[in-house]
């Protein structure tokens, strides 16, 4: 490392980067533009993208009406972070974090505003009583693994894939650190699906809706184009569990809400209807 | 910034670094050596250390021994990651994820293993029904600021904190990076705070302990003597909310144990029992 820095006594915004998603961090919060959200017919108001993030929320979404839950019908807007939607006033209000996913429910006793993914799943489980133990060890395990998946993600996301994809110039020693933590992490979930057939134990649960949109599209090569750098095919037991839950028909809807990008059967940049999904999903079959 | 650095295709594992944190980096998981955990009297096992997120679980076991819950009563074992302990067989059969801290309930059904720090706050919060509302909006909040917690203060620890405080040498761009980021952070919490008492609202909640370790302790000057560079005391309202919690009497006892570094008056590598604080805090009185 030829790097020789020395950090000024006080920390000074002196960004300029073209890069594109460089220019979305900001060392301030807030609104920097009023702009209402737009609210749909139903009870259930989605503010996404479908990222890995967004998705684990849609995925839930979708497995909830395979059940024939029809009180988790959903209006999903999409927020275009790339143009700084998540800094207009409306979705600020909604999530003062400026983050996707966020959540509105209209039918709660106070309108709710529900954010972050695991959050969001967390709540509508609850909701709904489904894919969270209501008690016991498959309650902890389930949480155990949630919060695992919230604090490890961002070394995943934030950390290997900035440096790795989304970095203006690629820099060695954080590619390393995070490398190897992400593949610690892969180890971690491939001892444990070794032994489990879900990652909280028996039972298919949020928490694996929270590790597929991440670790699942991972090893499946959906992300970052870094499957041969981290030699996903290793992880064999990540690789059966991910494949496993790919073909289930609410993963393959709730996966391709609020995109915008892909081939045209990936596709769903709005979701309002059943039927925004429907002839989508047939364009691919 | 003149680093140039093409990635091999595959990563490989070349680290043989003198820094005592990057060498408990590993890129697989799993026990490096046999060794039991110790068990005490308590029902509740704690394997721990004094750092943020162990900080976390003792500060809500001391409040809900303050509160009178004497099942709260726990036994704390130091895990010293410096030496590896975390990678023992006996902790790793708690937490495969060789993370501190983890609990171990002796006194539920089937004795629960309990990992993740947040994952240990919901389960103590739930198991005695303190600190986290039962229903309704408080509890969607306390869930949203919890979560915003666990999928924060990876930035701020094994971005900012590494790249800033622990690294072998200092670069430019990751230390930007993320001083940008803790410092929007510290924004968000800044503003939820001049609206609210606590983070999630008017009531002192699992949140307010997940965040003051972290955040609590960054404007309080006490990580990584980072409080000039971030300008800390310009975040009013954290600095409000910090100071009020640091006068409750648990979390100065919970703050200090599974500590072995520090003044005298902070040290309690290991809790047995509340004579094991009294003896120690006393000294700085």
């Amino acid at each position: 490392m030829s790097n020789e820095y020395i950090p000024a006594n006080v920390w000074v915004d002196d960004s300029n980067s073209d890069n594109k998603w460089a220019n979305i961090n900001r060392p301030v919060s807030g609104a920097t533009h009023q702009k209402k959200r737009p609210v749909g017919q139903h009870p259930l108001q989605l503010y996404s993208l479908g990222t890995p993030n967004g998705q684990k929320v849609t995925i839930l979404l979708e497995e909830l009406l395979a059940l024939g839950i029809q009180e988790a019908e959903y209006d999903a807007y999409l927020i275009n972070i790339g143009e700084g939607e998540q800094f207009s006033s409306g979705f600020v209000e909604v999530n003062p974090n400026s983050k996707i996913p966020a959540l509105v429910d209209k039918s709660a006793d106070d309108e709710v505003n529900v954010f972050e993914s695991a959050s969001i799943l967390v709540y509508l489980a609850e909701k709904f009583g489904q894919f969270l133990a209501k008690e016991g060890a498959a309650r902890t395990q389930t949480f155990n693994w949630l919060f695992w998946a919230q604090g490890s993600a961002p070394f995943l996301g934030g950390g290997f894939g900035h440096f790795y994809a989304y970095a203006d110039e690629k820099q060695q020693y954080p590619i390393n650190r995070f490398a190897m933590e992400v593949k610690r992490q892969l180890d971690v979930l491939d001892k444990q699906l070794a032994k489990n057939r879900y990652v909280a134990g028996g039972e298919y649960s949020i928490a694996d809706m929270a590790i597929w949109p991440w670790y699942g599209n991972l090893v499946l090569g959906n992300l970052y184009d870094a499957a041969e750098f981290l030699q996903v095919e290793t992880y064999r037991h990540v690789v059966r569990w991910a494949k496993m839950l790919a073909q289930r028909e609410a993963l393959q809807r709730g996966r391709i809400i609020n995109c915008s990008w892909g081939e045209e059967w990936e596709q769903v940049p709005e979701r309002h209807s059943a039927a925004d999904i429907d002839q989508v999903i047939k364009l691919g079959r």
